[in-house]
């Protein structure tokens, strides 16, 4: 069907699609019925019918000369297509593989003088367009997909079905199958430990260049020792009991993955706790929508105004899904600052605050364990919350080393070790 | 007018007040009523009224059991407060400073058992209490002041009328003065040019340690290379034409400043550029509403997806003042992925981003620099577009060093040392 000025790159992304779509077009509009649809159908992210605006469709040409092979970069803005471009021709055609083949008018890119000469031609993989559907419903099915975790309780993480809670620290560092296992852990549940791991203080940043990129370093340092000392700037660093929080909600983009690797420990007391703070959110969502709703509306203020450092961002206390996440929490009462918030929504504010504190912290929700020297926790610090019990510094030493790592950078690790292997 | 068991601490925050307000409770809530309304007014942040819910009040209740004299740092949570909390008595005075007096009805926090005996009583500096007020119309006021910025183009930058816009590296290094004048510039202007930097691959460190507390590492590493380079995994690493954008906004929150350090530069062409995107924006929304609109509510897929690394994040073009940035603008045409926006909204949506784009291009938008060596620019990257022109590989050698500061690390810096010395 193709006639023989066919570029002749094969595009991304092909898969095989059973039957050509048939095509319309009206208003500038190219509309394809996918006609496997309800036949070859595995999921709801494979829309029935999709329609592609040709400013759009220009625009999204992958030819070798609209984007980069090799980067990926696009090598025209959007600011270029003229408002105005359409088809000369379209045809859906199979080979070599199911794609459809547009010739455009005759006309340049906003701004560009020469360049190449005649008609441009984009030939679009049919998978690969299907997979591109802008309509909201399809990209809400397609990131519901892609964004799926496993809210927890304690029962579920003890039973440990997917069996990626605990690793040992050779088969992480050492083999794709180890590394895997935890990224895949860490993204689901948000929560996983290691044992094995070599008592010192460098083990950490080998750690965190498994899970990211590196060690995200903040103005607490690349790394930063959780003791109990005496005149502490910091909750953290006694021996005080420490509720449910997250750390480092000041910042724009708090860490991602937090970690502690115990290096000590012989106090008596001093446990740890971890509670999946999108599992209460979704308890309250389902319990007390109006109350949920307070929380995503009222932004917090965090603030850390301290030892020469002054730190401020407000965030709500739950941010739901926004194309980018699933969700969001964002929680650290001692660093809360001035509530600021509609005055008629104060009440519902508090009650609701407190409730959720509530279902954070019953105790089937709870997931304990005392660090032991050697053995690391590694959790999402921005989905499940941590405690710690006080313990008695006279009765002997705690020492756990800690270090962030930023949540893009596990995320691209996440992509490139575990996405593309599914 | 105090009992004598009125707590000794002063109150932090206290300025006078020249007349004691009146209040009145209604609704579990206390207003005041400030009466030197209208005669002492210097700000519109400075409201007429302010009102206070009693859980909102206990909740930030100022003394020392409440909040940590040192760290500040909240000692309750705000779930701890109970949702009927009330006054016994209430008195404004003004002695040590002008202060209102609540004694709580003898009522333990939620979860506390034991501690203090009696009812727990706070104190609230007048002046203190006032700027704390969050009804949203005097938020927004306060907001409007604290984060006041200058939109600017070429002909305001070249008159330089705050005389910031060039620095002495000796003097931003080791004075204070020299410090302010450049954060304060990046602040309000978001460029800044230093002269004089030592012509090594190191000096950039020191200067990012200067602008924040540290350089903002990233997958290119903690600092990089512009140079052209065979084979580049990035325009910018070429001799061509680099439009203007900005950097990294595959990532959740992209760099804040961005350094360019010029070790060398003996080739033809390669002058730097650069624009106001917030101008543009302001330009836009003004002559086009609809299409400004458009430009906040359509998110852009920002990925980079190479050389082993697979970034991904969706930010809208412009973002507007959101309780922490008077605005943010991500623009980086060839990071581009699928554009997924409704249906309806695509034709708009290209006319507002070429309309954009074309506003940032202006001629009088742009300021122009050829960086010679030890020069160093700085710039907001969420803010200042920056651009290269074309320059000819084999006419010589063009060598910059970069790097990145978080922007909290900025503000951090930012408020310690200039909003202090206000």
């Amino acid at each position: 069907m193709y006639s023989a000025d066919t570029p002749s790159f094969v595009p991304r992304g092909s898969r095989s699609i059973s039957t050509l779509p048939s095509f319309v077009t009206k208003d500038r509009t190219l509309t394809l019925s996918w006609s496997d649809a309800g036949v070859n159908e595995t999921s709801t992210a494979a829309p029935h019918k999709s329609s592609f605006n040709y400013t759009w469709l220009r625009d999204h040409c992958q030819c070798p000369a609209c984007v980069h092979p090799d980067t990926r970069q696009k090598l025209h803005s959007s600011a270029d297509i003229p408002l105005d471009v359409k088809p000369t021709s379209i045809e859906v055609g199979s080979s070599p593989t199911p794609s459809v083949r547009i010739v455009w008018e005759d006309k340049p890119l906003v701004g560009r003088i020469g360049g190449p000469q005649g008609p441009h031609i984009s030939v679009f993989d049919l998978a690969w367009l299907r997979k591109q559907d802008y309509d909201p419903a399809a990209v809400l099915a397609r990131d519901r997909e892609a964004m799926k975790i496993v809210p927890w309780d304690r029962a579920m993480l003890e039973k440990d079905t997917v069996g990626g809670l605990w690793s040992d620290y050779e088969s992480f560092m050492k083999t794709d199958e180890g590394q895997r296992t935890v990224l895949e852990q860490m993204y689901l549940y948000g929560l996983a430990f290691l044992r094995g791991v070599p008592v010192n203080e460098q083990a950490i940043e080998g750690l965190c260049e498994r899970l990211g990129t590196h060690v995200q370093e903040t103005f607490y340092g690349k790394t930063f020792d959780v003791k109990s000392v005496p005149k502490a700037n910091n909750i953290a660093y006694t021996s005080l009991y420490l509720g449910l929080h997250m750390d480092l909600m000041y910042f724009e983009s708090p860490p991602g993955l937090q970690l502690l690797h115990s290096l000590q420990n012989t106090v008596t007391g001093g446990s740890s706790f971890f509670s999946d703070s999108f599992a209460a959110a979704e308890r309250l969502r389902t319990a007390h929508p109006d109350e949920f709703a307070a929380l995503t509306q009222v932004p917090v203020t965090f603030h850390y105004d301290n030892n020469g450092h002054h730190l401020r961002f407000r965030h709500p206390t739950i941010s739901d899904y926004d194309g980018n996440e699933p969700m969001r929490v964002y929680y650290a009462p001692p660093f809360q600052g001035t509530l600021e918030c509609e005055p008629e929504m104060v009440d519902t504010w508090y009650r609701a605050f407190a409730r959720f504190r509530e279902f954070t912290e019953r105790p089937e929700m709870l997931y304990t364990h005392r660090l032991e020297p050697g053995e690391c926790v590694i959790f999402n610090n921005r989905r499940v919350l941590h405690a710690r019990d006080e313990f008695d510094p006279m009765s002997g030493d705690r020492f756990l080393k800690g270090a962030y790592v930023l949540w893009d950078a596990f995320k691209d690790k996440y992509r490139v070790h575990v996405q593309r292997h599914k």
